[in-house]
């Protein structure tokens, strides 16, 4: 059974302006090409205005510029999509596990769980780990020993942490995240590698989103920081002793290399990757693609992720490339 | 004990014209340069005829042109390669394991499990889910609730389904992949950001297969689709509402930001990097390394991949490049 | 408690000069900058010099070059890091699980386990498998049926073997790896995909090391094979059929396509993308974010990653390079 609000409660709840009737009931999020009744939507951009013509949404979310093109009854905030985001937490509210340990999970003696903590089926807790109040483990997680977990986060499904790593509070993990995995250290050796040790841990902050099949190693000998408010998307890979800064958001497939320091809400594309022991700027903004090969000292957006065009045509261009060096 | 076979029974079951004895056997698939007594193999382009001199296979699929040249038993058809995977699933076959529930796996009260389907060791399936006829769920597979899974897929071990997506008939999954992870969505706020609820599912038709590691995100609000007869290889990321269109194969490491829609038939080579909200026609082919960054309208092949050269030269190259600017 | 090591033991046992007291005692290791009484640090490279000056370790690894700019006790070796590597595993000995199944394990009748191994909780070990002396399989792993792992090689937590696949001595690994699973082969048929059995395995030498989320395809039809003390950084994808040569090292995120053949000491950097059926000579080595698309003959370096500039400046870079084709 949906969360059923009324318009006039949502207008109230999250201080909007609302043309329309305040009566009306909306039970679920919807797009605007595929709302139905009850379904709240929103506009976020205006150029995609003309979708709003042909909704059948109950209600729409939009700016006050875009609000005379709305067709439905209108919630109007000058952020449109941030208000979407928490009504539609509201509206599908997350379902939380019951409280304890499910009798398959594998739970060391000397873990520390608190009362109101869920460890979920076949998972496995070693000794030492410490779990915060209201935190989730989901099915075949794994926890080490002495791990810690703070309060209200969540580890989906599937997910490792190594020995001694620490997860903030409000932490989400998703499946197939393997948070302190030995860094990449070898010496040289007469043609062969003799690996280093990597005694260094792994400390995550608060509020902190890690994607599915992430990977971030610990560090070498001091730890790889990821601080509060970081948004990792799937399959990113952070080397040991890596430094991201607090609200820094970064897109799938990206790599950072040992050492390098990202600052602060820097907003990184998808598959850039970073070389090792760089250090980058607070709000930087790197696009896909890319590959970060220097020390950034500025904001600003950067780039080197070259476009397709057609095969033949990109096979004169390198040749063309090739020859300037003539 | 390998099924053995006459040349005679897998020409006529095959349609494949015999130059040879009917009575000899086939046991088992092997290379041209490492076949024994026993052995078939298959020259799938003639550019590599040579091989078939010296080859000690018993039986060689060939197309008619390259007949002439096989030393062994020839089995000749158009196109060897389609009939040599025919011929090595029938010498091959894979194990089916028994039906039931392994007594190790954790399986909710109100799941819906075909009597023929197999939960294996250490499996979990939640409650509604459903499982197929026939279908093989490996250990360590986690089936979330309201998940539903067609007849005759394989979750091979390992994988994750999250709650409500869903899987048609005779898929296959491999270890480590993720489907229907939260999308990458947050709405910025004063410098940090707020979760999107990531509402939508995935959708996945009949016949598809998905390689180890691979993620795909469930939608923001309306689904992510993978149609029929999609072909996805390891590590690839697929984002929250993007659509495959059916029998589009993906290699490797590939990554598909969000609300892109990919036509039918497409090949795209590993490590290719789709921005997001693009168009890209049917029968599209982009080679390796490449990034799309925009919409193709057009079928044909698309590159944007730079080939490596000496690196003092790539130096010499980039400055070159550089200078163009000037 | 950990290990406390005097200088004098330390010199003795791995051949070093001391400068200083030998009876003062070390029991961590630590950078230069962190480092506090009782910790052993080291400097590798004379760049770093200034940062012996304010270092309050208690000794230091250093050459015989650096060794006068040390205002610490010093261990003085030609190569301080290799020397240091060794020292940090006897400061931090990794924990040995002690012998035997744990009970929550799953073991197959016919599993042929040695007495001083171990198998961790919730692992799956299938029949026919074989566990040598001393390997530890950790929480969560799957060793298929059949598949070999070699003396003393650990699989630290939810690592994948499939069938057949086979391992060498020392190996060591990361969680989410996953070895053996289906190679991307398919046979195209009037527009779509027929699977073309991968009936090969993977064979994987002494001392290999494979980090956390890494995939190895098994052959389609012969082996995909790492040699022995190969080491293989996070997230990367072997494809079916590829041979990686003795002692290389391949950084995270890189791709390599099906049947190439990588040399022995080759030093590949990471998100480089291979592409299929290439032979790299030894003693290659390629720069981070390179496309591999022609095989290298000639030892030496190799590269096509290009580095960032400034968006604006990018976008007129790439616009140059399209007009030179006009």
């Amino acid at each position: 059974m949906p969360a059923e609000f009324s318009l006039g409660e949502l207008a109230v709840r999250f201080g909007l302006t609302l043309r329309g009737e305040p009566g009306l009931k909306v039970w679920n999020v919807a797009t605007l090409s595929h709302a139905q009744a009850g379904g709240l939507s929103f506009l976020a951009n205006s150029r995609y205005r003309r979708q709003l013509q042909s909704t059948r949404a109950t209600a729409v979310l939009v700016s006050a510029e875009d609000e005379p093109h709305c067709p439905a009854a209108a919630l109007i905030h000058p952020n449109p999509y941030l208000v979407y985001a928490r009504i539609a937490a509201l509206l599908h509210p997350e379902a939380h596990p019951a409280p304890g340990v499910h009798p398959s999970a594998v739970v060391g003696n000397k873990a520390h769980i608190a009362p109101s903590a869920s460890i979920g089926p076949l998972a496995v807790v070693e000794d030492d780990a410490q779990i915060g109040e209201r935190v989730s483990i989901g099915p075949g997680c794994i926890v080490q020993h002495g791990a810690r977990i703070g309060a209200d986060s969540v580890l989906v499904a599937r997910v490792n942490l190594y020995p001694g790593v620490t997860l903030g509070e409000r932490c989400i993990l998703h499946a197939g995240a393997v948070v302190g995995a030995d860094g990449f250290g070898f010496a040289p050796n007469a043609g062969s590698w003799v690996k280093v040790p990597q005694v260094g841990s792994v400390r995550i902050g608060d509020d902190v989103e890690i994607g599915a099949n992430t990977t971030i190693d610990r560090g070498a000998i001091d730890d790889t920081v990821v601080e509060s408010g970081v948004k990792l998307d799937n399959q990113i890979q952070v080397g040991h002793n890596v430094v991201i800064g607090a609200h820094t958001a970064i897109a799938a497939c990206t790599g950072i290399s040992g050492s390098t320091v990202i600052g602060q809400r820097c907003m990184i594309g998808g598959m850039v990757g970073f070389a090792g022991h760089l250090t980058i700027a607070d709000d930087v903004v790197v696009t896909g693609c890319s590959l970060v090969s220097a020390s950034i000292k500025k904001p600003g957006s950067y780039s080197s992720g070259m476009p397709t065009v057609e095969t033949r045509l990109w096979r004169r261009m390198v040749a063309h490339l090739r020859r300037l060096d003539g």
